[in-house]
């Protein structure tokens, strides 16, 4: 099968044996909610966010739907209802349950959710006992899907149990990963013609290709993430009361929401604190700051005298030693706005909506954070999001012109 | 002690002993939750709704501050972050948290909550053991108060769960309650000086006193409900399409929200179906219709030529030989606003913010309705809802002016 | 012909001639659009309010709808359109433009709606040379329509022109009225059977009938209006900063909207200036203060121990010796809502959506303000707006129960 | 004076002297406005448009505030506070008048609008004498910002009366501009390294710079734009009712707008109708579409089997011979979000917040239209809206990938 051809999300190359991996992925995603009491499971705090119940079963949906029922002879769907349900955005899916309204569905139970799951990983195995010529691309990218919403099911319940005034921890064991802290070195890229994208050999999404020539400015590129320390710096000089450091759409929702410091932030006497997976927890100044919009991390790189880098110039800089904390503590905000890559074609079929129809208005992010599952992220992935979003563990490292 | 004089809720004569009466009323709030998962317990459908756990734990938060604290000798609070958590709107009690994020808080859990009613059952059952002269009334407020919010349950959790695209019944053996069906007979109210208002013995509420004299134009008044059939015709002749039935106000919320039938019916095929407490009904045409705005009343009544009953014209009224269903199906809308009755004093202290404070832009049902406790209405019994709420169980009874 | 018998606007009894009476009104809403410029008439500056050129349009398409259109032979429409763009609110009349769009309408410019107001005067002049058997009251109703829109061309013109930073004058020819000052005075109203509402002879609206017996509990009635000086004195002492002197939706509506002084009041150094009708003038603490919502009027009224006066009692009140300021300074907000009288019946054909279908979620006010025509309004008047209004002229009466 | 190195607005070279330049654009914006009435110059209808007689102020100000007040001895400002008024965004000039009330300002009048452009046009002579060494290209800049403003004036007129039910003409002798029609033919871009950007001579704004490479991927582009023929075929295929065409925010915005068609088009009997500049003209078929969103033109792109250039092809393509329409009918969408060029530097001064805080969440047009002054507009220039704004006189060109 060329996947090239079909035009399908390309292959994962020297993968586990898939039925292993499938394994492995379903239960990191169990792992996850194991902390979480059916309730925490079930609330909505945002339109933007999802119940943690709701990803467990919409990942489980995108298995049956794309796999199951096209594939495996035979099949019987769980509940024919839960294709209203947990259909997230997929137009030729069917219609679907309204995105702000997740949060009430407390039926089905998180137990009947659990019994979901295991009844379509049932199908899964007997469809993964023989070779797949046509679907095993698919299967890996219901696998790429679900570490996708592991993210966010960790993203959407830090933001669900922040708005409980009891600031509950979601995991009272969770640690703060390492970072490289210090002042920042500068890595030098030259001017010249460099190329970007996925080119394989494995698995990438359809916004990763095709790979391409592009011509990047020479620039220097940090060597590591912008500290909670130097935010404190911007804060004490004015940061978030000053118009002329921001874009003007970046002041208009600084003023509305009330901006004044990070997401997840909570003054207390005289210092901060910030809520983590493990609770309010003292704000480490070494560590990188994390749960920022974009408008912020561009005023921010104003006021620093730098601006953050275009995508182009993250990908090839993450090429280069030296380059700290690629991934594993936060996604990186670009200057590049989500847009398609020149000859860019998304999926066929349904998985096409998965992507391109949301390039428009969301700023792009690179490189992986601290709720990335390990071995998602490569260098040419492209995250995504508007840039007021702050729930995500979003950081900054800046780049400047060449002098 | 002078309850009289010291303007506190006024007491209950002849009740049952008081730590029995307080048992029952406890346990029945915990029947009624007993259908209910965690997670059914613990969303919020819209703002003007509370999650099933928070009604349980308000409800304890009440007799915790209000007796176990002044009164009980050594009391130890549950938790010292739930009076934060389940104050609903009392200022003098101190800061609350935001009533329409009240479906955020997935922690305390719902045993939780569970635990915190057994620890103030156990501060109650000490409180209730020795004479109360001084907070005896203060304990039937909480119990009156706990009747209210039991109604109030099962409203909003009807709501809620009717949000549910799977429109889950809250319990397959609920039953509708028998009505009075077939035509209205009129009963005739004469021309003169009537009084209303509580004059005792027993509990009322502060807004129902104090008793005092009113003159009533002779009216006749329907001597039950108007039904799902009458309803139907109005639908059918054009009532949700014809702006000069309506009330200005009205034909806005009507063309704003969409409205084309009393809210929980669902058309199917021809016909219509109804949600109820038991799940998708068919629609019995000679039940009372149930669950309209007073907009929705108003315009009716006018449709049918006829107009809805002063408060004044209703409590008389309903002491007239051959009045049906005053209570236990649906509360009936009138055309009184709700506002203080001549010397109304609310009572004193922060109870005294039980009622005085919402005495603007709502309209006043009597009688009752089937979520309503048994025993816990009364003639006198003023209930009030702004005119657009619908989710309650609210019916209508028509009266005309004296021919 | 009998007007009580046909159900129209009762007739005015010893009227001017009613061609001079005509002339007399309709130039005195040409008066009070003279200082104003086409582009001052023009605009619109909340959805409530209306342009000063769309009242002077408006209510002459009122006479050209219902008096010259089906009674004068040979009436020639001014122009077609207009029905659209002029009529305000009547359902039988036919669509209409949107409310909150009126500011849009630059054309037909304030030049042509001079010349349609010349139009209608010259068909009204024809109408009005023969007797009128059947439109008398029609026209009389066309004229009190008038003056009530003259009143709303200054309210609403003096809140599009407080809009303006440069706070222009709207008059620098306009001098406050006298009123009423120093400490008030307290009227004994006794308990007992009285009788309010229009018996004739002259015009009454429709909702000020039927003339009716009301019981009215003993009380007094202050013989005055409360003062700038006493408002500042309940400012000082924190009343828009203590919840618990409100209604909980006036505490709401205070937060939201910011209220901190009444409407038109301006923070000058230490002190307040007035916006009125003649640009920003020094705050007069003798003079009656106005432009509050029924939310501050009532919280004020806690806050002086005090309440405010029923309808029924402020018009049996009206009627004492020393009954200072019932017209000519501000409306007094009641504690009525604004419903239908006992046996109340709107008037036949279009003109019935002229008051009932606003008996819902509206205060009542009595009295009149120096905005009110002379000569227009009565004892009986019901003035009414929603609470939260406050670019009315409205004013504080206070009243407590008998001791 | 080297305008590179000081970074302010690059200067005009070879233009006609420039107090004659100064006296033909001032004049031209006279011009634009002689058709409406002191009423059509005075409403806002929109927060996104401005009124006509504040765009005739705004530009003035201008002049006022970065030319006489600065360089111009003894220079008095005509009115101190139409800084307040007249700033737009300018954080670095001052606090301002709210932009949504920019329709309030009845005061100043059209007349004396037009006595402030005259006081400052005196000043400019004056100033404009003498050699204007640093201040030259502060007047080419003003002059540029005049005629940007020119356009909108046009467009946001164009809305505020089309809010008018009457739908008035702006200019009863206004005509369509001839453009290409017919079957588009396809230029062909061949891959390689390109230069984008302006370079000089002659004035560009500094979102135009630095002129720099860029990598061009072989595509092809129309040498036309697409026509209302093409569009109505869009629709009759039910473009508008197809989600998967679409992306997920522009199906929303189409569904929360309810569109099914351009702006400024009315259906009337089976056929189209459009308003223009001359009023309400039928709709002619071969006519470039306008008054479209980057949103629909997107989706029709798709539709069509098409994309959207990008602004980088769009320049490049727009040097090929046989390319029509670059400018003169409608600017035309691009694929490319509104981003800074590597190594952009905004202007110094108060001026470098012309464009640099626009650079998020808007898409570049490129070209020119009907509306945009002769002379205007070259190749490099960058246009900018959000995604769902369809009140400019907007086009669609279309490209293709390379086969
Ligand atoms: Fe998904
Ligand atoms: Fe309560
Ligand atoms: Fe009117
Ligand atoms: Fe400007």
């Amino acid at each position: 099968m060329n996947l090239i051809q079909t035009r399908g999300p390309a292959g994962r190359a020297g993968s586990a044996p898939v039925a292993a991996r499938y394994a492995a992925v379903r239960g990191r995603t169990e792992a996850l909610a194991a902390p979480l009491s059916a309730e925490d499971q079930c609330i909505q705090s945002m339109p933007d966010a999802s119940p943690a119940k709701w990803h467990r079963a919409h990942t489980t949906w995108f298995f049956e739907t794309f796999l199951l029922v096209p594939h495996l002879a035979g099949y019987r769907r769980f509940d024919d209802r839960f294709g209203f349900l947990f259909n997230s955005y997929y137009e030729a899916a069917g219609p679907r349950h309204a995105r702000p309204r997740r949060g009430m569905l407390t039926r089905p139970s998180a137990a009947e959710v659990t019994d979901y799951r295991a009844h379509v990983d049932e199908g899964m195995a007997a469809l993964l006992r023989d070779p797949l010529p046509e679907a095993a691309v698919l299967v890996e990218l219901g696998l790429q899907h679900e570490e996708q919403h592991q993210e966010l099911l960790l993203t959407d319940i830090l933001h669900a149990l922040s708005q409980n005034p009891l600031l509950p921890p979601y995991d009272p064991d969770w640690r703060e990963p390492p970072a490289a802290t210090g002042e920042a070195g500068w890595l030098t890229l030259p001017e010249g013609l460099a190329e970007i994208g996925h080119a394989g050999p494995g698995f990438a999404f359809d916004n990763e290709a095709p790979r391409h020539r592009t011509w990047v400015a020479g620039c220097r590129v940090a060597d590591r993430l912008v500290s909670n320390g130097a935010w404190l710096a911007f804060m004490a000089e004015g940061g978030y009361r000053t118009p002329t450091l921001w874009m003007s759409e970046g002041w208009a929702a600084c003023a509305a929401e009330g901006w004044e410091a990070p997401l997840h932030w909570h003054r207390r006497g005289e210092g901060w604190m910030q809520y983590t997976p493990n609770g309010l927890r003292p704000l480490d100044p070494a560590a990188p700051v994390r749960h920022i919009s974009w408008y912020e991390a561009e005023a921010f790189a104003r006021w620093a005298g730098k601006r953050l880098p275009t995508e182009q110039e993250w990908e090839v800089a993450s090429a280069l030693p030296g380059f700290r904390d690629a991934t594993g503590i936060g996604w990186q905000w670009t200057n590049s706005a989500y847009l398609p890559y020149p000859g860019f074609r998304p999926w066929e079929g349904a998985v096409g909506e998965y992507n391109g129809k949301f390039m428009i208005n969301q700023m792009v992010l690179r490189g992986g954070s601290l709720a990335t599952p390990p071995g998602h992220a490569r260098p040419s992935y492209r995250n995504f999001f508007p840039p007021g979003a702050r729930w995500q563990f979003s950081a900054v490292r800046l780049a400047e012109d060449a002098p």
